[in-house]
């Protein structure tokens, strides 16, 4: 990667959110960013003097194109490589008007500047080994976090944890490669510099670290896009109620959007530091109609895709309808992979037979697995006790566990596994060791794609493009 | 005004816009601004070092607390008066990601900060006198100015031009003020320190210099805000054809949000830099339809207010019906302060005979302030001229003369205006002095109000509501 055609081009972009507000930062980054913002400085009335420039101090003055007064401001100038992009760069504060943003990148680019493309400012730092392209990608997913825990994930990978994981194993590997490598350069004389014990541990090691991240993926996925919720149940069973309920009194818009009930809803909602995605789905009930039936396939493919599933039961039913309805839901669910929680709904119609009802449920499932808890959605009644159960049935992590929560690492890692099990295979059938070698050098290649140790540009394009612009 | 009981209070807000950038900034500002901020403050996981704080210098490291890792950081700490506020003051520039910007606002409340009401943070420069109460209003302008011309007039007041024409009337007025309450001290004596010709000569000169900025109210005010060009004419001439052309296809809409053509539509454009709101009314024609008469009165209303009307005459309905309908607006008409462009539309269908009609409407009309041009508002044909008609008849200021564009402003004017013209009548009248004076001293409140020199808590509370949070 040649650093410095990039750096020949001077870019500029907004970097704060799109509107108004008091104050609003213009980022300028390349060859040409100190004198192109210096020439547009003036303090007191008079140029201002880039030869006594100190970096990173914030200068107060005034923008100034052709004798045109813009707007007060603060500039901060950085050198190279003591920024963000690790290239000069100058970072323009000014007065939050839409028209003085606009205009301003209007008289940069007049100066020289371009545009700069979504996610160019962040590209520009990993290009000059600021970070690896998974702390970059870490950058991206910290803006957009919309939970505690979606931003703990972010921050913890963006602090490189994950990098370094990554890079021990790549280390290990390659050191194990080399050796092997070496053995063909002396195969005539039959030596093995690798000893085959040796690396088979390393392997069975190394496998059981990537398939752990690998599988990590569902729950960083979960959390970064939200725990997918299916509440499901009979029809009139009080889904849409819950949802309503659980959302409370800010979205009551929701029974407005519904439309039609044979459509799934999804919401999501932050519930003590986690996202959730609760889905609303088509009762279940058997139906000749063919639009419902459709709906109801939905309902089951919904079931089987959430982490969690609320099962609404209907108490006015009677016992053995709810049991039945139960064990419907259960019957289309891995409890291996999947939590369930059981809603006994309607229970304020039930007097004192609540109780019962829940003990007898409880008992005829007899699965601790399971959680039971009695609600009344329309009053209600019961959410916080819902609320303790989906606290308690989250899925776990320790706080500095690395999760996978990008779709492009799990896929690598997906990979490497797959290239990583083929070495284990060819040592046990012995196959020769040059074919070995190169499972492990694909093993090594997708590994390093992770952190952009081994990339293209096409792949640098596609991962930086989902940027916001000015990042 | 205590400045301390202000500054002990500490405030925070987002002073970016709201939403989801690449970054983000948060301000605090008062008494603890400084510890607070470098208590959470952390560079290569030390605390930061306070003592070795430099002001105005941008640091790079991490926001922990509680030893949870909220974010990289950039911080730049300000010391009093240094700064916005004339306070202590820190800016924080996070990643833009909503969950931190909320976060760290809840770690800095958490820690005695208080969030910051609506232009707290300009009404507290204010108090430490870092600008007047004119230019504190120009911020909020600047900040919501739309058009290059709202800018200019905005930072002409942030620059303090109009503020300093006031403080030079203000003097003036103030010194002849004494020297007539020294007469009193005196009044036995029947000395006259105040020379009365001297003091007229100030007062006609005062009174002009008040009217004129008063009067500019008018045209700041349409700068600010947009020009009003009413679209007035006869039914089915094209008025909302034509105010479809003139917004083009991005604001296609228009058509749908129509609904009834009994309302008048308004859609701001700026054209050229100028800010214009257009006005599509009612069409003009004799009904007895009651809803429809309302509708035609309000359109007389809207060509009333304007301070541009465009006429809209239908070329096919012959010359002798355009020259009655044109007569028929312009009787509505006030041509000493209104501006009238005549459009002749549907000239397409005419073939070679509109250069004819157009002579014709122009000889009978028989005046050079109305503007006359052809068009066909359905095909897009005669907008340039159009446009160039619309810059033509703009109402012209100079670059640097002071416009007035606040209502409060304005009325201060037109208060100290009849002030003004109640001490030359008493002068004529030979009135007492003692009132005379009483006449001057509300003169020069009213001017004194409008910089905040004399003001109260009241009146800047209702200024800096207005203001957006964080500025």
């Amino acid at each position: 990667m040649n650093t410095n055609i990039l750096n020949r081009d001077t870019i500029c972009a907004i970097a704060t959110p799109h509107g108004m507000g008091a104050i609003a930062v213009i980022r300028v980054s390349g060859y040409d960013a100190l004198p192109v913002v210096g020439q547009l400085f003036m303090q007191n009335g008079k140029p201002f003097d880039m030869g006594k420039m100190v970096a990173n101090k914030a200068y107060y003055g005034h923008i100034v194109d052709r004798d045109e007064l813009l707007d007060e401001v603060l500039v901060t100038f950085f050198r190279a490589p003591h920024s963000f992009t690790g290239e000069d760069s100058a970072e323009i504060s000014v007065h939050g008007s839409v028209f003085i943003q606009q205009k301003l990148l209007h008289i940069l680019i007049s100066r020289g500047c371009r545009m700069a493309e979504a996610g160019e400012f962040t590209r520009r730092a990993f290009v000059n080994r600021k970070f690896d392209l998974a702390q970059a990608e870490a950058i991206a997913d910290l803006i957009s976090s919309e939970s505690e825990a979606a931003h703990r994930v972010a921050i913890n990978q963006l602090k490189g944890g994950f990098s370094k994981e990554l890079q021990v194993m790549r280390s290990k590997l390659l050191e194990m490669t080399s050796l092997m490598e070496l053995e063909l350069d002396f195969s005539e004389e039959d030596v093995e510099f690798a000893d085959r014990s040796q690396l088979k541990a390393l392997l069975q090691e190394t496998l059981a670290h990537v398939d752990k991240l690998k599988d990590s993926f569902r729950l960083g996925n979960a959390i970064k896009n939200g725990i997918p919720v299916a509440i499901v149940g009979q029809t009139n069973t009080g889904k849409s109620t819950l949802l309503n309920a659980l959302l409370g009194e800010d979205r009551a818009i929701v029974s407005d959007i519904a439309g039609t009930t044979r459509d799934t809803i999804e919401e999501t909602l932050n519930i003590n530091g986690i996202l959730y995605r609760f889905i609303d789905t088509a009762g279940l009930r058997n139906t000749d109609e063919t639009i419902e039936k459709i709906g109801i396939e939905r309902s089951y493919k919904k079931i089987q895709e959430a982490t969690l599933v609320i099962g609404m039961l209907d108490a006015t039913k009677g016992a053995e309808n709810v049991l039945f309805a139960a064990k419907e839901i259960l019957e289309k669910m891995d409890l291996e992979h999947q939590q369930l929680i059981l809603c006994i709904n309607k229970v304020d119609t039930l007097d004192d037979q609540g109780e019962a009802l829940l003990g007898q449920v409880r008992q005829d499932l007899d699965n601790d697995d399971i959680m039971v808890v009695c609600l009344s959605a329309k009053h209600g009644f019961g959410l916080g006790d819902l609320y303790s159960t989906l606290k308690l049935s989250q899925p776990l992590a320790s706080p500095d566990a690395t999760l996978v929560t990008n779709i492009r690492h799990y896929e690598a890692l997906l990979h490497a596994s797959e290239s990583l099990k083929s070495v284990q295979q060819g040592l046990e059938m012995n196959i020769p060791t040059d074919l070995i070698s190169q499972d492990l050098r694909q093993a090594l290649h997708y590994l390093g794609s992770i952190t952009g140790e081994i990339t293209t540009d096409e792949v640098l394009g596609s991962i930086f493009s989902r940027f916001c612009i000015g990042k």
